[in-house]
């Protein structure tokens, strides 16, 4: 048969940082001991409770489809939780279960994106974001951030990229790969430039929990006609479950839960049981520790890798990244991570994966490592550098 | 905020067996005992050595991310049932595990689909093909079936309505809603044709196992140049659990893993080491004795539905579905199944769900509930149609 392949895939690329893995792999397969400090995702398990949930429903449950939005006691507990940790009062019939919050992402920009819209992202972002829309035959409009806004958008950055096609844009706070957030006040400012615009706004909140010296406020205390993305992978360390959720406005209800029919049927059944278990205060307590260890983490090694040169402007507050200009180093920021991984066996994530605005100079760096080997890395990083 | 919707919304419609659902699920609240011949899943549990082997998981991995294309001891395995089952020598780097059937389709749409492209689907058939297409700004083709081609397309309808725009066809044997299959030498014609348009053909094998009185075999057996969407839902019964696998030509692998890795970034990770189960002989036998109950299901209500002036011309061999013309009792078969609920406590899905061709002649019935509850099913039909 004939090669076809859609116009969309050769704007659409690959994750750089699993080349990165890969290369690692294959390394480690010949016994070298590779640092990762490029994978996003916790690298502690999903707590024992969430489990033991999980194992519970197995026992107790057919495993049959559930409703597609989600079984009700778990939009319950997530309306809950709002409540208690926020203050928030959300209706639970807004809140729709989803495959991770790439599920969330694509439900938000598939009822919102017509095939030509423009839809305003953050460079440096979540690499995901960009795909999506372009999966919908959106168009992505890369606003270049810097340190100058807490590499975020700001209300003023967004007017100031509007145009005659732009429907919406799309925050993160706390951000990837950044780990810097929109200060609530800020946020504010950007809802009323979007409503005032006419556009609709989604604010992905997937590092919420996860933040030091401060806590995360969410936008559905200043609008309730936003879409918020979450998920129970990062805070709730729930990674390889796939379960997340999204928020939708009211008017929105009826044709993203038609979207989520179509396109998924209904989320996974035991992890939505077992994510019934996230929120109890034997949770909460081992996942807040863990924050404390994700907080020590980043003490140790942002002052480590400022002293070894990789200019931080901005300290990170939350997620667990730190996005680096290593052009001190090199001028080639892909060429740097492969080097490192070469030479000195640590593994990071290219600024490639995160945008067009400046990519060659930077690196990820996640900590999502403990604080020995994070200590390994910056000394076999210092030797890779001539420190 | 200003109300925006994506163009495709209105083109994409809801599952009106959703509705039916939603309305029984109230005669129920109030006392009345619906019998649910509306529901496409099977009516037994996950197996309990996937159960089993789903809880061994939990305990002893950490349930982080797979990689994206899936556990390698998960595609090997799926590798070794095309060989065992088959005969068919599948590589497994050209299989990727996705959640359910429904990632498998928006994969394989997602590579193949530019906006305006045009693709072949069966009308009647599954509603999420025309959605899922229009999701991506494709457009459908539903070409009209009858007895005369089993309700299935075939070589020569698909060259009659293969235009300028059109790039691929999609077919699923056996069939949603009827149940009918397409023969090897018919499949091989479809090849055959589909290659001299240059176009790109995509093959639904979910209902295979799941077939009486004959045995599937898969169009892997004719070429490995088309996509072959398959799933646990059905045959293995693990519909809760949200795992299917797409396998891809391979010229398309790398283009899929990469819309894979933005859409999904991976599928279930206990969904996955559970799944790894399915295929033990204790697992087969369990099968194997579900689809004797399923055969025996289907030689009950197929004749006593044409008993009581049903329309059901040609016998399906497969799935777990009857689709019958019900013009003897109403011009109207969503007003007929809608009666049906009120007056007989009988849900059935409504012709409208499957397509645009006489859907209102038609009502599918789902022979996912026991005999014994398929019998009063029939008994309260015959009263409602007065017989």
């Amino acid at each position: 048969m004939r090669h076809i392949m859609a116009a969309r895939m050769a704007d659409i690329e690959p994750f750089y940082a699993m080349q990165i893995l890969a290369r690692a792999k294959e390394l480690e397969a010949v016994g070298k001991r590779v640092i990762h400090m490029e994978v996003g995702e916790p690298d502690f398990s999903t707590p024992q409770p969430i489990i033991d949930a999980g194992i519970e429903a197995l026992k107790k449950h057919d495993m049959h489809y559930t409703p597609t939005i989600g079984i009700a006691a778990l939009r319950d507990s997530i309306a809950n939780f709002y409540r208690t940790r926020y203050g928030a009062d959300v209706d639970p019939a807004r809140i729709i279960v989803t495959p991770g919050a790439s599920g969330a992402l694509l439900l938000a920009l598939g009822v919102l994106l017509s095939a030509g819209d423009e839809i305003i992202l953050s460079d440096p972002g979540y690499p995901c974001y960009r795909q999506l829309v372009q999966l919908l035959d959106g168009k992505p409009i890369n606003v270049p951030l810097g340190a100058d806004t807490n590499y975020q958008l700001s209300a003023e950055l967004i007017n100031a990229h509007w145009k005659a096609r732009t429907i919406a844009a799309l925050v993160c706070s706390p951000s990837n790969p950044t780990g810097t957030s929109i200060p609530m006040a800020e946020m504010k400012k950007i809802v009323d430039v979007v409503t005032a615009k006419g556009g609709q706004l989604i604010v992905d909140e997937i590092y919420h929990g996860l933040t030091y010296g401060e806590d995360s406020d969410t936008a559905l205390n200043i609008t309730s006609d936003a879409f918020i993305v979450n998920s129970f992978s990062k805070y709730f360390q729930m990674t390889g479950w796939r379960l997340g959720w999204l928020v939708v406005p009211d008017a929105y209800r009826q044709e993203a839960a038609k979207l989520a029919q179509n396109v998924f049927l209904a989320p996974s059944t035991p992890a939505q049981y077992a994510a019934l278990a996230a929120f109890r205060p034997e949770t909460i307590e081992i996942l807040e520790e863990r924050r404390k260890e994700f907080e020590a983490r980043r003490n140790f090694l942002l002052p480590a890798l400022r002293d070894l040169g990789f200019k931080i402007p901005v300290t990170p507050t939350g997620a667990f990244y730190l996005y680096a200009d290593c052009s001190a180093f090199s001028a080639d920021s892909f060429a740097f991570a492969k080097d490192l991984l070469e030479e000195a066996y640590v593994a990071v994530t290219p600024g490639m994966d995160f945008g067009i605005h400046a990519p060659e100079k930077h690196i990820r760096f996640a900590y999502t490592t403990d604080i020995a080997r994070l200590g390994e890395a910056v000394e076999r990083i210092a030797r890779f550098v001539g420190k």
